[in-house]
């Protein structure tokens, strides 16, 4: 006898409720989907439970979180968007390390590189420094060679295509711009491979925090170009990263 | 240079008498036509009264219009924004010609060109054309000699980048782009001449009718970049005008 | 001698005007770029010279696009957003073929699949397929294998879990969704690999055309999901083709 | 049940004498105090005269419209959006408590859990806590029996689903997100009964203090969704104990 | 009460057979037919499978699916957004009725009334009616008894302040309205009980479709309000009745 | 014996149920309001009650209520937003009269004008004369005499001030203007009257239907200006009708 | 002869440049305008000379811009937006008085009330009191004796209606409301006056700094509301004076 | 006249050997300074390179880059959003003066006036002050003649009126304004020359940092008016110049 029929069996003498009944049912069709799998999956392949979001946690709770980490098996963790000044305050942890262009720690050090090529990183103006570098830290901490091309913006071509044989041997780009985001599609129509665009805050008057270079990039003629959130340095990192080790 | 200006060299140098240059100054301002007063006097002075907004008009105002500038001795007259479809109406005018791309039609042809230099006209993509003929047509209607340099998208950079001969002997620029408005940065970037940009509605997604093209040319990276509203390839060519016969 | 003291030579002897010298100092910076290779590259390696976006053209445009395209040896070529009522008047071109649902005709047939893996194309509602389909056959035309996941929409949520293996053996899945567009960071918490996300322009009162989702992609939860442009299926699969291309 | 009900019950059963009724439903409904007139006999009727919302407000100011609204005869009294700091400046009130996490302080204890069911209140990620402690707080101040599902973010689905026994069981659902505001759907999509969604401002970047979320929550596709302002958990608790509370 | 936890009660009471019910439970879940996958087993126990979105679908795919829900076992289905022009090619179908006003179709007949008490619709204008009568009909349907306070905006509180008794005796209020959707907040500050704001499209000038009302009703400062998607009648039905069988 | 203590003894006594004395509690805030004051001062004095919103209503529908009003005695009647080709189907009605430019019928004529003074209506373009039209007419069918000064935008300054006179002796003046909407500010810092600005959805590429206006308006900086919404010529004319009567 | 011909006659002779020639014709429109005219009537009558926006002035320039005023014979000035903290560095000024709620300063005292009634100033909520302050304030400044009805929100509606008396006699109302700027809708529906709307940015999540409440009024179903900018409670006061002085 | 051209031009003359010419032009044009690349050469043709934008760049950064500068040869740098308390530590660079209003630092002194004419400068209140100030240092700093025409906003016209002549003899005018951004159009409205307008982020309630002068400004109804980025004083000066150099 299946488990329904016994449940109705049960509903019928009495010995379920309805209630547990419906309760049955309506579970039913999440029943044999192995969630463990998913669960391990990702613990072991996805590779970002290793990063602790720092903006918005205390340093204790950090460095609380760091302990369960290394406590349970974790050799490298990245805390992204931690400020200079906290990072006193947690450097006594054995194997920290501290990136100050990119206000990421480091503990236990990168992965060794072992992704297809290199990743390249292309940057605008020296403000979008910050998100660049959180991007090429990311991306260093999860196996990935990359190549820097900063100061790089449309405004100053000749300074972007100087750099072209390092930009077109790369395997990913990763675009990094504020004010009009125009980068993203000069770098997308001069390579062919993916480029992943960040937008960043920076910006006067009518760049509203991004927005400008988010649709910009949106919108860009060049194929091959897809977008992260304003100032996702991390994101772009990561996903660049995912690319760089398909097989 | 202005018909005023002109008709007050030839004063100088007696080609024209005084009366007949006062006939031309006094003429009524207020011709009364009832659906829109034509303001002639100032329109003579500042030099484009002797356009019409197609828009939103009948062709039977339109053609109302027309014979009343003329009635005052008005030579050339632009007509803007005027439908293929209804040229057939008004092509028995003397002196009518249409130009199908720019939607413009010109009676009485284009005035000499005695401007400084060249205005080029440089636009992304084909569907940027029809903005960027209507500044085309309206800066020779002004006066001016103009080159026009197509298809010169940031994705396909080296378009634009073979034409820099071109591009840098021109005295003003006029840069015409959709979808992320990158152009008028790089156009920018590379001329040491004023660059008048053009957003236009061209676009899928999240371009928002030319909005996400007009935010980031209002960020342009590049000095020397300012911009006239969405679509308005007549604003751009009359500025660029003005701008052409500074003296 | 080098040629910039021959020029000034030139310009002291009078034999080259200063203006000819100011331009040839002008263009030195973009001198010595290789733009030939830059041009060769993109037409071969990068492969989307042979699409022509349909919307906005002519049919008698694309088929003159296409001739151009194959008389200059061009084996397959892909036309999108073309309605199935042009499809007539293009069907007597030699190996075209069209698919409905992705309103994209392909002339020449598909490339070999021969890609690192699989690309999965998991949408939401039944009003999504259109783009995702776009998707699909874009992938499929630059040589890939795609596997398709429609009406897997997180308020059925057991309907994607039960194909969890499909999307997780995948290299590179694309997330069609409107409406809220949640779908995105579902499936970006469940996989391990790149997810581009497509935003469409489905939904009603306050999904503004496509926004709605659009936002929600970009602020996804999950690491590892990149954003193109609302509705742009093409775009997607082209991305996605590139990243399963990488080697 | 509202007090009033319960009074006019007691009258029924003769509790309480219809003189003692009267008194109560006569109790001057403006007592004057300059800042605001606290409105009580609607309070009373529609039971949610017990709350005073302390954004805004100074101590001082709350401390008196506390001490008239007791002197009226009010039992219990919720404060909400009370800082932890000042929570010193109040806590020599008699009967007073206060509840860190969701910055509200209760004076005279919560009420009876007397609703129909449970409320489950269901969040995404740790940022959201203070907003979903808002609603649990609130919701246990009118009488309910209330569960909480924590850092059950679509990203990390198995979190969610491992609770779908509590979901299920739960007559009315609270979804609390920032970000892209997807778990409004998930779990609009798993359970039959109201949900009430509450977008957070948590987020970066495009999440524009909460705009995304919310945009998201509206154009949810599961059947059974309704939303509060941005941050709403207040508002959230007091809609689902109105609900719980239906007779 | 749903279909399911009648069922099992039936099973309770010896009236319905363990194998009837069970296969009841296991009918296919995913019938499939080509368009659109109906996934019933969910519906069954959610209690809105019986809905088709009857936009954006062809007579014939809404056909298709109503037939494949009859043979399932469904006994009444409802189609929402079905214009009075296509109800002929489906009139033909056995119990059939059509709805003018809300534009509804419904196949089999309402539900009788089972629910906790009434739910009263209140709409500020007269072109506010269709998504007051979607929202009437959706609640009928659902099995609920309905009172309409039409007509009722507060710009002519009279008409409203008028209808009190009907207003304060409803267990559940839905207040449609568009322009400044101020009609929530009043309604909202005279009842009791939920109320479910469901701002229309309907509006001029700066009304923006709807976003005007939206923004309105979320801001409401009634407590007690919450809101769905502009024009989502459908939505309001069935969450109010989602609440008003609450037990 | 109060009411109210009669009432509370019958739900002692077991006459009257707890709901029905709930109820009546729940009303008694509003017992004592007046409504029949409030109801016939506005029919009688506010005098909006013979005006009817064409747009959205079919002609049947208009026909039936301008019977309705004439039957109760109203004895002039407006309908606003009524086009061109809707008027024939009702000109037979006694006392018909249409406006073309303004859009408007006039059953029964025009008020006496009894105004205190004169009100000038502005427009800045061609294209904004309906809307000013409409304006005029709402003003002349309430009562005041009208004056108008067409086509006096701010690029032709001259023709603004050459009415000066006209200008300063109105005592209430409406300003009408699409694009930029600067003629509002001009004319409230040449005027010491009341000035009512009506922007217009008259304008091109980033007027966003009248947005750009309105916002312009908002910010006026001249004192004494208030705004109505977009195209809203009626409500201008109608609040400046107001204006212009009291006393 | 008259100025131009002999202006020409100069040209021929030399005596006179083109370009002195063409100034003068330039300027000649605006020749004949008697802005003496304008600039004293303004200063006369308009009575706004007197008002200084403190806001972004140091106090330093405020003193001074007082001192230039009184030494100019003006007897009263009003200062707005002037914080409580700097009250002391001006109140040795003779005359000088201080409102604290409106943060304006007075000098030399408020006119008579020789208005033609009264204005009611009526406010939602306890946050709103600032800016229904400050319209108070400006009205009794230029000579009108007010009302004031505060904390009459929609979601109370018996206080608003408890005040009808003093409502319906005002000859003027304000309306000053945040959050959903039901207010004005439900003022302007009650009274046959003029209301000015005033949106505040009092509010939380969604309401986007009065945005909310600016378009709600805007929007407004009622006739005869007209709005101001957010928190302008000055430009409320003022134009509402403007009103009760017509004459 | 630009530098470059200048030199060419002194070559051309004798004045300057061909040899030291040819080091002019050779100076390495990555002058190596870790933090941005001072882009020398195409600095130096274009007249921009001797820029410093001090915004968001620490002094120590700014004096860097200054001496970089002047050790290749530049004589002049403009040193722009440098705030008065940070003058103090670069006042001991030798030529150093600073711009109190437009918070610029100029060393090495401004170039000659050797434009084609003078630039007008006009700004609509005093808010705007330091905007214009920007425009009108940068202007001088490039070599033009300069005209401010302050506090000539429109709600005050004669002010600007009295100042026709020098508004119609200057070049080019700069219009800088806030809140409604109405000056753009009525100065584009009076001279027959290009206007660049400058919105500004002057402003409260709607005007949202200067976007609604931005639009304004974008849809002025006035021909030659085109717009740079809010408070982007440098912007409109810079551009000014290379309008008032073209030859």
């Amino acid at each position: 006898m299946t488990d329904a029929k016994k449940i109705l069996e049960d509903v019928r003498q009495g010995i379920v409720s309805t209630d547990e009944a419906l309760l049955y049912f309506q579970k039913e069709p999440y029943a044999d989907i192995d969630f463990a799998k998913v669960d391990q999956k990702r613990s072991i392949i996805q590779g970002n439970g290793e990063v602790i979001y720092g903006q918005g946690k205390s340093t204790e709770q950090i460095r609380k979180i760091i302990k369960t980490m290394l406590d349970a098996g974790q050799k490298n963790v990245l805390v992204t968007r931690l400020s200079a000044d906290r990072k006193k305050e947690l450097e006594d942890i054995e194997g920290f390390s501290y990136y100050d262009d990119a206000q990421i720690a480091v503990i236990g050090g990168m992965r060794c590189a072992d992704g297809i090529g290199k990743i390249a990183v292309v940057s605008a103006g020296t403000s979008d420094l910050k998100v660049a570098e959180e991007a090429v830290i990311t991306a260093r901490f999860f196996g990935n060679e990359t190549v820097r091309i900063y100061d790089a913006g449309v405004a100053g071509l000749h300074r972007l295509l100087s750099n072209l044989d390092e930009l077109m041997t790369a395997k990913v780009v990763i675009a990094v711009a504020g004010m009009e985001g125009a980068l993203a599609s000069v770098v997308g129509g001069l390579v062919s491979v993916p480029v992943i665009a960040v937008p960043t805050s920076v910006g006067y008057g009518a760049s509203f925090d991004g927005l400008s270079a988010l649709l910009s990039m949106m919108n860009s003629c060049a194929s091959g170009v897809s977008v992260v959130n304003i100032d996702n340095g991390f994101g772009a990192g990561y996903q660049a990263s995912l690319i760089n080790h398909i097989r």
